[in-house]
């Protein structure tokens, strides 16, 4: 097990219906320490990309991408939901369905901050059926961007996210992909990875 | 002028209505070597506070809780708001209007997470009215918890917010408050401070 598959066994809570809960330390409350590790790992499996952009989402997605973005030296950009009246009206957009909040979102990034000669990494904290990130996609192919990799924090490997991701020829890696999850026994079963 | 104000004046967008947009920067797009020096300056004003935890509310503020709590060493939490099917039942919560939003949103911080026991920095980016702040005040009190002090980058030092915070007794930090903003001349009026 990595140091985030130990974390998640020591402080993941497992829960009915598939839900496996992090908050005390990725999510809610963050323990600082192991986002600064969570950059340096994201950097190490990334490091021969020339990333210039790391692209995430509001709101957990934030924390992730300014420890990995640190790690590069280069600035990170967040993606809003919904509109604000404090952006200009030159953005790309995508519609984006939540399947924890079971509701939809438009998700924005001004065009000022994302061109054709960025080579992106798209982080976030969790990946299930991969909604968020192919929102992320799309912005990213709109500004003619390149997407160089994806980095994941906890992917959820019995939805079709991941899968459908790889298939898709994206350089996808997730730190932790939980296969199964027993809610009677909590016992939590991660892939085999590299 | 502080490497903040320096910062507004160089890459700041002042608009109408009042409107000071810092999303190149700050809150969209993020430099991840300003928010290093933010985390730095708040760790130095409130070093002799012995803070246990960072709180904040999403999303821009999570990057500055971040920066600020690695300082500390210590955790960092986030208000989320609306309810997600994700968060426990118990839960501290406040009612918080959005100056930028035009809306209401119920935010909530499990009841895991703050305890008689925390001695809070809560921090934020922007301040204007204070709504925000103040459901992060009622739910840190709502804990029991101490609010040791309350670090903001930018306020905005013509709206009542920051005034009203003080005369409460807190003790509030802005580390850079905006007095007033020329939508013509572009230029921006920083408060003196020691």
């Amino acid at each position: 097990m990595n140091f985030l598959e130990e974390r998640i066994v020591k402080d993941g809570i497992v829960k009915e219906n598939n839900v496996l809960k992090v908050d005390s330390f990725l999510n809610h409350q963050m323990d600082v320490a192991l986002l600064d590790e969570i950059g340096r790992e994201f950097h190490r499996r990334f490091a021969d990309k020339n990333i210039t952009k790391v692209l995430t989402i509001e709101a957990s997605g934030i924390a992730i991408a300014y420890a990995v973005a640190r790690e590069f030296g280069v600035p990170m950009v967040f993606a809003k939901k919904a509109k604000s009246i404090n952006i200009d009206g030159d953005m790309y957009t995508a519609e984006v369905e939540s399947f924890t909040h079971k509701n939809k979102n438009q998700v924005i990034v001004s065009k000022k901050f994302l061109s054709e000669n960025d080579r992106l990494l798209i982080v976030d904290d969790f990946l299930a059926n991969g909604c968020a990130l192919q929102g992320l996609i799309s912005i990213s192919e709109s500004a003619g961007a390149t997407v160089e990799g994806i980095g994941i924090v906890i992917e959820k490997g019995f939805q079709f996210g991941g899968r459908s991701i790889r298939n898709l020829g994206y350089h996808l890696e997730s730190l932790a992909i939980v296969d199964g999850m027993d809610p009677v026994t909590k016992q939590i079963k991660f892939r085999k990875q590299e």
